[in-house]
């Protein structure tokens, strides 16, 4: 991630405001803000803004016309009980607002979560910037055998080295000719002074989608949750799942009693379904439960295993 | 509105908070954050949170690393572009937090405006406060005879105190019906040690719909405008009406270049349809125009010459 | 519940069409349609439009340019997967709509899902039915004492008997007086001539929450799976999850093989925590785990003994 | 556009479809069901469900027991009135389901409406179709030198060429390398058994934004119209306003009432602020309005005199 010095120093700019405000602050959240907390490449992370911390959660649960409950203490026992049992319009209360940097494929995944607000940079109206998303090599996987949606074996030696040079080759021609085209280059001097450039919103078409794109991404804490339950989940795409790390990372400095029981009741829960209950509950009564007897197909008595750490997985 | 000593303490404890902040505040709105603004004659709107200002919309149109554009006069520029063009999502990177306490009726009707987000007082869980809504005689309207959702001539004399009457007797007795039901009272004192008192939540089926209760509703600008676009409005029930005013009121203090804004191009604007484009075309063109021969219906034609402050509306 | 023969009449026009489509056809649900399923004392349910069935969740899910797959058991497979993953958008490609007959408390709190389409009879243009929902006796029950948002025990003798002649007397009354105030009865006819009424949008605060409104509400099957999720749930009040026990009826009817897996992976399953999870690991592995070293909270504790079905409650 | 034989067995096995239903049907909408209506070089647009039509509007407005009004001219009346009064919860009540196939650059665009439920064709399980969006010669616009988000004047001759084949060679490449780095060709044959193919859900990032994807869109028919006013209008990129106009044919069939007053009340329609309706106000009573004395902006000048017709535009 490289950052021009003049975004350098508006970020700067903005990092040096002392506001007085009668509104709840999060401490530690205000120390990253407007922070370029990078991601892959070329991407990052930034919070630009926030409203709201624990108590705003507790206030609003309680139609209060104060602050929270009187003790810390309370507020915790409150929240965990409003998660445990899926209250949902209290994390509502809080909002906060990112400005992201990320690849266009990644982009595309992520905009699917429809409850937040968007503005993306318009390539209409914009050229966008001259970086792509290029693997690392430990990101190299091949195509999964067993999963039709994910990953599987790392891919090495000589096929590695051909994937990242098409990678490479492919991305920067392609904005070569995207350059080309629209008759200017990415820093804006034009390339022959003779010629119209071609309109933007058709020259883009002949990116790649490992180009980088970016965007003012804002949403409600509830969604939030549910964005970050999913993409940073192990079984998400790596791609989307470092945004997703970096981003609970924000959460935990700013809503830190909802970060743990989140971390409690969602991330590392299980949800069992009724036929898994009656196994669980057989096996505790002393019966010897096998994939055959569980009424379980196989898929499902593998999952209950691994999520019970029991070792007689079905191979 | 009366607030009990402990409520006016708690919004005192919040209004004496000087906290430190990077984010960007709205020093108007500030003044008046957590104050209970009276309306009809128990109700008040608190703004309770609220993140961004004015710049904050240019700065998300712009996917910028710093804070909107170099001068106000430019901001001023961009909002209004945004507003006159109905460029959305921009409006929706501001967000503020209300409290509001209002009849159940004018609950109701707020409802419909989904897009926020809503924890009310629960009557599952608590009692509900003594308090119910009595019009002033200068809102005691009779049913419209030529609108069949609008108010018409003023009641007055006998059958004004009747209504009055009517309204108080019956919310005072169904209220106390409540109280004895419950076996407490609003202050939350048990009428009878002997006895179990009805659950709340049904209990409160017994309360009339003008009894008060309250909420914290949250939304991004772009919903409070069009909200308010709708309820501000003179063909919206008086008794929501009131909360609409007061609410533009605080949205001027919060974000003054985008309430000029949203006053030019919706409040003060219209709407014309084709046909009636039209015949203020050819107006223009000094053709005379009437009703029979400008190819609207009544209604419409009695609209568009309001519309453009002409006389000769169709009776 | 109680039609009019006019309501009656169009009901039974309606179930007498038989129009040819090329869309796909839920016959068993088609057999109900337009029928009002009784639900409390005066309320209903009916379904009055669908969009879709089983294979056409299928369909989206495969982007397919044909009909779900070749054989049902594959359909079958497919929704399982996909509600155990809780893939969700290919449950949003469902639709159907109702009209609903119900008491105004118990719509206020059906209302707070938003994410539903609504038009409700509005009683700013029409005056509203005379019928209010009276609880039978065997639903008279008393606060709980220990689930501050729940019911206790039967409430019976003189004191139920009160409560109902409250309930009855209340509501009678206030409705005469609405129809005092408006000068017109709920048949439509005028009480004197002389005297115009108030208007209907002041006259309704006087009824009380356990009078009878009537809305469509418009929703897809994800939503509705959500909404029966909570409202079906034991914990939801009587008065809304007898609605919602209805409505479960009519998704059997209408999607068969998603309201199978809706049981299986929603309704009897359990959500277990990451602790909770740690003390069935535990128990499984032969170890003696009790509350004192389950690092439980004591309600969660009882939550999770109850979800295994063992004894050792905490009491 | 091309379709498979396969893909085409299936379209027609859906059309020789004859359910008998008791729901409403649109026999114009009947006729053209699943049918793939071709847009660009390669996309289409096929309506495979709807729910409800022009007497659903009625019908839930009235939240009625029967079908809409006794009469057609009565529906017409009150779908006019709605829609001149902006009431909008009446046209959520209608549903339509459209299958797409788009550029990915127009994908993009397109899911910026949030409020519609969408299943895409997924590129980490499938592989995409070997098919790109090239511009016809008639749409190789200039970027507009009045608008930064426009375009200007066409590109001809020998700049054209070079454009074109840019476009053609580069999508041809990168698919090419795709494929290659997949191991595997467009038709799921392998190319080299020796190796692994990359993951798709990383090989997909090489793809150019003119490739061609495809979606299950479903909304409701305010959101619909909402869509088409603004992607319909001239102003709309020219690759998604083909899309929208061919949508708009779909909605003329489904619901021919609602398609009127959408044209006269949205499509056809002038916005005009206050200050515009001042100069119009002004220029009826006979004054000589210009630019310097009407107290717009220049832009707003001119989009004023250009909604009026009127010849005095500033230059």
């Amino acid at each position: 991630m490289k950052l021009t010095p003049e975004q350098k120093q508006e970020i700067a700019d903005q990092q040096t405001q002392k506001n007085t405000t009668k509104r709840v602050t999060s401490q530690e959240l205000e120390k990253i803000l407007y922070e370029a907390l990078p991601v892959l490449d070329h991407g990052f992370v930034r919070v630009v803004d926030y409203m709201g911390d624990d108590s705003s959660i507790v206030q609003s649960a309680r139609v209060s016309y104060g602050k929270g409950t009187k003790k810390v203490s309370t507020d915790e026992g409150l929240i965990k009980y409003l998660m445990r049992h899926w209250h949902s319009t209290p994390f509502e209360m809080c909002e906060i607002k990112y400005h992201v940097k990320l690849p266009i494929f990644i982009a595309r995944q992520w905009i699917r979560h429809r409850t937040a607000n968007v503005n993306e940079y318009s390539a209409r109206y914009s050229i966008l910037d001259k970086e792509f998303y290029i693997p690392s090599k430990d990101q190299l996987s091949a195509q999964s055998t067993s999963n039709r949606q994910g990953r599987g074996d790392l891919i090495t030696g000589d096929q590695a080295d051909e994937v990242l040079k098409i990678l490479k080759d492919d991305a920067t021609r392609t904005y070569g000719n995207y350059e080309k085209m629209l008759n200017e280059r990415f820093d804006g001097t034009t390339i022959d002074e003779n010629k119209a450039g071609l309109a933007r919103e058709l020259a883009r078409m002949n990116l790649t989608l490992n180009s980088y794109t970016q965007w003012y991404w804002k949403t409600d804490l509830l969604n939030l949750l549910n964005f970050l339950f999913l993409r940073a989940d192990s079984h998400a795409q790596y791609e989307i799942r470092v945004y997703a790390e970096v981003m609970l990372e924000t959460v935990k400095k700013w809503v830190p009693i909802t970060h743990a029981a989140f971390l409690d009741y969602r991330v590392g829960a299980a949800h069992v379904s009724a036929k898994g209950l009656k196994v669980i509950r057989s096996m505790l009564n002393g019966n010897k439960i096998n994939y055959e007897n569980s009424g379980l197909g196989k898929r499902e008595w593998n999952e209950l295993m691994e999520t019970l750490e029991l070792k007689n997985k079905l191979i």
